[in-house]
């Protein structure tokens, strides 16, 4: 069974939403609430800035100003793992660059996403660039695997040869493609990699499997079940919490699959916190209709 | 027929290529000379930092910069229609604003292409905030329907909702899915606006359907040909020479089409040039084996 090395991450990682103030900009400070609220209810790590925090709509200011407020309002930089791969390769580097100057050592990074079927080679040279670039040798990487989205799949060969070239940098993956096979496939592969499941419902089995835990949307509303997961899954006298919990997490995520994802889990997280501001996203993405809101909270 | 208002982008546009420099950045001098060489073959315009120029490769300071060379270099601003849309809100309209502060106002607009399966909803509301953020009375928008990269078609119904909501704006479209249908289509429902063929064999029978022109890559090697055929593919007494450029047009989209598109274009480009620095390309993207190049040169 795979481990992953001391110092790879380790446990549950919310891919947090991002709240957005009136004219549609981050708000920084529901944002920072957020963060804490989350570390509260047992998540290891705020994996800010990915698809569920609609990071691809902010711009780069934006996406540093965002790390930047989590920082100052008390989020340890090892608590976070910020998304900093773009479609272009010197912004990819001026993201990571900046993570690593306020300290933040570990990055999910997406390959770069706009030209299609690109080769091995091509990617293999994007992710090289950007370490030779950053050339910080406390740069830690988590490649990310979401091809329904990226339309670009990090493959078994390609982290190979990754991490034959730079051992030590490309410590994990977060694996959103949906497909347990390949997970089990990268635990088995790469001993020592830490394979995250990028959907809630699979940490579990992929922890039987000796994966390293998740990053996951529904951890928006349902931190505290992945972190009795997590936590207990192994042990036989707690079978039974870990089967409730688990059952709650994979309702959470049914119910935020009935409509469109991202617009779900912001209206399910805003009738948590009695706080309907959270509902609002940034285009491409639009809010529920009235009548999905309606039918969504009905479940 | 359909017929593009005056105002309107008309004629033949190169999605000009970039040339880079050894470290795999822009460079400006190679690329002004590449501009005039292609004004000076006939193009009427440069659409610079399109597809085939790489431009989402490049970083947002190294477009505005590369747009500003250009200008810098003596193009005007009327002849050049850069492409400003990337994947977050905010940097599209960063972008655009720097184009409009240059003088430069038609731009070349991809949808936001992170997320996919948005809806018309989503991307109206994404080309609308651009609109209403960037609030310039000069802006002219073309849009770019390039599916098989951007995975975010642009339907006939959201041109025309945001004609109906923005006129003037949204003056032309570069169709680069290759669906024919869908360009007579977009002909036959728009009237005025710029209907531009994305594929460079496709601009003929565009013409003749009314169509404006084209912005396409294959004019980086065949430019004096396609503007023979858009000055006079309507006279008879000239229907030889339209047909004899139109073949060569094909020959060369077909040559650059055996291997990697725009590695090829690079190295036909080099070899015709005589200048081997051509064949540089930024990752994701990779210059051709050297077995490719050779069989490439030998057609």
């Amino acid at each position: 069974m795979n481990s992953p090395s001391p110092g790879h991450p380790r446990g549950v990682f919310s891919a947090a939403l991002t709240p957005l103030d009136a004219d549609l900009n981050p708000d920084h400070g529901r944002f920072v609430a957020h963060c804490h609220r989350l570390l509260a209810e047992g998540c290891d790590g705020i994996a800010m800035l990915g698809t569920t925090g609609e990071a691809n709509s902010f711009g780069l200011d934006e996406r540093r100003a965002l790390l930047e407020a989590a920082l100052a309002g008390g989020v340890r930089p090892d608590q976070l793992l910020p998304g900093t791969g773009v479609a272009a390769l010197t912004d990819t580097v001026a993201l990571t660059k900046h993570a690593l100057a306020q300290g933040v050592t570990t990055v999910v990074m997406l390959p770069p996403f706009y030209y299609k079927g690109v080769t091995e080679d091509g990617l293999f040279a994007s992710y090289a660039e950007v370490v030779e670039r950053v050339a910080d040798s406390r740069l830690r990487v988590v490649l990310y695997h979401i091809p329904q989205m990226s339309a670009v799949p990090i493959s078994l060969p390609l982290i190979a040869r990754l991490r034959a070239r730079y051992p030590g940098v490309f410590t994990g993956i977060k694996d959103s493609a949906g497909d347990f096979a390949n997970m089990q496939a990268l635990v088995r592969e790469f001993p020592g990699l830490s394979v995250l499941a990028g959907a809630d419902p699979l940490m579990l089995p992929l922890l039987r499997e000796g994966g390293a835990g998740c990053i996951t949307a529904t951890s928006n509303l349902v931190a505290a079940e992945l972190a009795c997961v997590f936590r207990h899954f192994a042990d036989p006298a707690r079978a039974a919490e870990v089967d409730a919990a688990q059952a709650r997490i994979v309702a959470a995520r049914n119910q935020a699959s009935r409509f469109a994802q991202m617009a779900s889990l912001k209206v399910m997280l805003g009738a948590k916190l009695n706080d309907p501001a959270w509902h609002r996203l940034r285009p491409p993405l639009v809010p529920l209709s009235p009548e999905e809101t309606t039918a969504l909270l009905a479940n």
